[in-house]
């Protein structure tokens, strides 16, 4: 049982949930609640440690002791401390620190996402989300989006990270990656008002979807990338949509028509 | 120049921004920022009062003075004031309280939508913001629905609220709209498991889309109204989708199908 805050386990967790770079150098980052961290075991997630509270629902008890069962360390804390070590204001009585490893990449790749410049952590965990459930193969993550293992990302991305290559990548790593010699990439902007309405574009050929951050839209690397521009007509006369809207409209019109 | 946050209108302005039940019997709600306003100003919206800080750019300057030719009262106050008046961290400078008078409904409305149970402000705030891109003519708010005039929700929504109808409704109000003996609604809900491809499904004719809040999905009343639902389905496997994302990719479908 740890009873102080100021334990080293505590304060290592708590480091990892609010510094980008504590998860970068120590290759970790943590899930909260039973939900997310029954997901991890599930996908068989590489765990460090699991800090549980006194409290805890029989379906956190399974999820605890399957990771003790593959020799993850287990501790118990009391409400006060364990909330130490939670980003959330009410934690759910269970903290999971993982390895930060993203899933592989598939080798030919058809359905990738590069979201550009996406700053605010819901946008990108729901998109993440939504990309997960459109079946993209890879999300490349450029310099300049905020990270991906944040929990506020985490939380919202709802297990998208068990299932999706979710990869941090600098620009030219990004460009081999779509430009791939044997497997090219068609680069497609999600634009805001420029280029083809996008149920007018052929979806069905292997390709990577650029979609900008609110702020600024795409950056110049990005735009050196694309190959072609889409954008959504709005009836309504907006100006633009949210960030994770229009990749959601987006990913689920390849959905359509790759089904059909 | 407003000098203390115990000024009334300050308190006031607080008041609305902080409590549905003050905006509900003042029938007013708050914008902050030069863009929010300038919409308002734009759609004509009657305004109650304007408060800007001491340092506003020649755009907000040419808001507030659009509002103070039509006879709305403006204030000035120093920054630690306007804060009091203020939901965001960081206020932009300028707050106007307008009516909460929702636009009326087209008489025969063919795309209306009903977030039934949708509790978190920024998710209403998306979904308003992206049927009002949709061309959605109203969006009926059933009870067990989040305040639609909630500083959150106003801002996620960048101006919905000044483009379409967004009415807070009883059930019973809601029926008697849908089952119009004129002009009936088909009601669709959006399901995450059951019911037909939404691609499937012929769209083109009036319809009012229910879309549920993602801890419970539909209520009762939703359900008894509800003629066919849909589903979207996910190759990737996800369990859900968040539900503005949903409501986005099912409404952007309707656009789909009208336009070809």
């Amino acid at each position: 049982m740890i009873t102080s805050t100021h334990n080293p386990k505590i304060q290592w967790l708590h480091k990892l949930q609010s510094q980008a770079k504590a998860r970068r150098e120590e290759s970790a980052f943590v899930v909260e609640g039973v939900r997310l961290a029954e997901e991890a075991l599930g996908a068989g997630w590489p765990a460090l440690l699991v800090l549980h509270g006194e409290q805890l629902s029989a379906r956190g008890q399974a999820v605890v002791a399957g990771f003790a069962g593959r020799g993850v360390p287990v501790e118990t804390a009391p409400e006060a401390v364990l909330k130490a070590a939670c980003d959330t204001e009410t934690p759910q009585g269970l903290v999971v620190a993982l390895k930060l490893q993203p899933l592989p990449r598939p080798s030919n790749p058809n359905f990738v996402l590069i979201p550009d410049g996406v700053r605010d952590p819901g946008n990108l965990g729901t998109l993440l989300r939504t990309a997960a459930a459109a079946g993209v193969q890879a999300v490349l993550l450029p310099p300049g989006t905020t990270d991906a293992y944040a929990p506020k990302v985490v939380r919202a991305a709802m297990g998208a990270h068990f299932r999706l290559a979710v990869q941090p990548m600098d620009w030219p790593a990004i460009q081999s990656t779509v430009h791939s010699p044997g497997h090219p990439l068609r680069v497609l902007l999600a634009d805001s008002s420029d280029g083809q309405p996008y149920t007018q574009v052929d979806l069905r050929a292997p390709l990577a979807l650029v979609v900008g951050g609110e702020a600024e839209g795409a950056s110049p690397p990005a735009i050196a990338l694309v190959d072609q521009r889409l954008h959504i007509p709005m009836p309504g006369g907006m100006e633009s949509l949210n960030a994770a809207v229009a990749a959601a409209i987006l990913l689920f019109e390849v959905v359509r028509q790759r089904a059909s």
